[in-house]
């Protein structure tokens, strides 16, 4: 059976754009599966696109060939790469920071550059549609078998592939304290992610049904400061109320039980939205 | 050939949260197919959801596998459940009313509370994506074959499943006459849908090609008052105007042809929003 | 292999509409593959439904079933068609303008109007949802073999397929300069695209790195005035800043690198909106 493509961009679903990648990959192949990750990723943001890669790609089946076409770079020279994870899934991508949580979680076997003869003929030069020409492209060659990874392009050192800057900023951690920036806003239901693992607030001590101390800062300025309740789901606090869980995504969250965290409270994210966490030993 | 899943959330397809439940399903077996019924159910309302399930599921093969994740409760003590329909489709669902339609619809010949050893083991306790690894997970076991219907969970009596209360304020159907709410708005074409149905509408006598008077009131507040046509279609009026028509979903439904009527006259849904409906022979 | 069925329509995906689409067809044939093109077409708009086919369909494989349903007529006399374009590919639309860039691009073999025999037993009479009931209904027919191109409709002369006026205004070509509309907007990104095909483009001797003063007027208002340079792509020119390229659509585009042409200006797109170029030789 052959890997399912899993297809990544900030294209939107608005317009034709993923529908041309997807025709490209069933001209190469039309028995190849095609499944959409996300098409509505922060336009020209690796960072989200990294952080969507992180959270969803260790749900998918080993094997499976993702593309990822977040890429305010296109047309430019930064590297279009393919790399094999820890796991044998392989990440199609430009190498512009989207692979950072890959790389520090399932983590990254080996990278190489694509070759620039891997370029679907659309019968017309055109350089700004690399989704379709190159990276859905090369997708398709390695999902049906035409091409293997070592034929897609030569190899370079998993050390030079592009963080994220944001990634470097770590969390500071105490007992029953911690202190991180916002990593993000799941935009849809409102809620807020930070830079802290569920791992690393549960070695803190913080214990399901305590009281903590939440601060949210925005460039010296006080957006957020209260006692909120830290629980196993929104459904422990009654509707309205903001609640911090260990989110599925594997960092801890805060939210509001049926209601919008971000847009009650003007929250939004970034590593200018400071936060501090402090509880007390009962 | 194994049977479909059809999911339907209020996740939205803004973030990946859809795709992670898609690759536990393809964890379990790569050979599913998984197709979307909408992920765009207003959020936390059963109620809605219920409508989606009523006015889809009819339009399936027997036998799919529908997934419903709209959960207020998730991670509190609601049920989680799966249904068998009357024509041998099973939907997988928390049991919070998201079940009424279809069971005075299709009807519902058994249902079974999902066991809590069905869990996709995520490699840490969290407790909030239960999309992805109860109900997700739950519809893979059973399309691919590991687990059975009866092997899914205890039964419990249909009567208990959970019905929402709006299903229960029937409309008030007389002789050319007609009263009831606005049950829901079609967002994106901003046309109205009644809870009357097409054939309850028929019974009252209403003909088409013929002119009523429709009153919609909120809070004793008169919102529209006008004579409306009652016709196959939008296109039978001229563009703009208003028109009475039977709905593909079963149910009368008020529109502007090629404008919106929610819109245009600050119409929303909900059993505030009181309708009556009056003609006269000709 | 039987072939993929393509949808798109103006429905959206806010509601189940397209989900009852694909289970009309899943109960015709569940072995047969649906994909999306796009729901998101503007309302009621055959000019964009168009535009989206010429842009996206050539990219599919020979012999792909496209279903198209923008329709303001639905349930009106306007011909519910299916075309059989040059290179084998099917388009099963309503004939209001939807097939203009088609029959000018890959260009049209022949047409047959839909029997009105062709309709899914819905098990009531209902007259709007032909997407459902006859347009979708009639590619599930096509793609699993149950009716060929001959017996779904008596065929009528391509000539006399309808065809969008816009379609009829030629941009006006010179030595380093050109002059047309704004054909498109690509509303995700922002960027705009002329009526102006690459080839007639580089046939006005337009090079890249070349600077080009665009006008833009509305009714006689400028909207925006300056100098251009036309690259190879967004990267090309510092964040922020305007850029002409030849779009991957083969229509010339206008654009801002990582910014939102259309907000910032306030351009929109219709034939009301003229543009010009001009350029110097170096």
């Amino acid at each position: 059976m052959k890997p399912v493509i899993l297809l990544q961009t900030d294209f939107s679903l608005t317009w034709g754009a993923v529908a041309s990648v997807k025709g490209v990959i069933k001209q190469v192949d039309p028995t190849l599966e095609i499944e959409d990750l996300c098409h509505d990723i922060k336009k020209f943001d690796p960072w989200e696109a990294s952080l969507s890669l992180g959270t969803v790609v260790p749900y998918w089946p080993a094997g499976t060939i993702v593309v990822s076409v977040v890429d305010p770079g296109v047309g430019t020279d930064r590297k279009a790469c393919v790399a094999l994870l820890q796991n044998g899934t392989y990440v199609i991508t430009p190498d512009n920071g989207t692979l950072t949580h890959l790389k520090y979680g399932i983590g990254i076997k080996a990278v190489r550059e694509l070759d620039p003869s891997i370029r679907f003929d659309a019968g017309e030069e055109v350089s700004v549609f690399h989704g379709r020409d190159i990276f859905g492209y090369a997708a398709a060659l390695l999902a049906s078998g035409q091409k293997t990874f070592e034929s897609l392009g030569v190899e370079y050192p998993v050390e030079e592939i592009r963080e994220c800057e944001e990634y470097g900023l770590r969390p500071i951690l105490g007992d029953l304290s911690a202190s991180g920036f916002v990593m993000t806003g799941l935009k849809h239901f409102g809620g807020i992610q930070f830079n802290i693992t569920n791992e690393e607030w549960k070695q803190c001590g913080f214990t399901e049904g305590q009281s903590v101390h939440v601060v949210i800062t925005h460039e010296g300025k006080t957006m957020f400061d209260r006692d909120v309740h830290f629980e196993r789901s929104f459904g422990f606090v009654p509707e309205g109320d903001p609640v911090l869980y260990c989110g599925s995504s594997l960092y801890l969250c805060l939210d509001l039980n049926c209601d919008n965290f971000m847009e009650k409270y003007g929250i939004d994210m970034g590593k200018d939205w400071r936060v501090s966490f402090e509880a007390y030993e009962d």
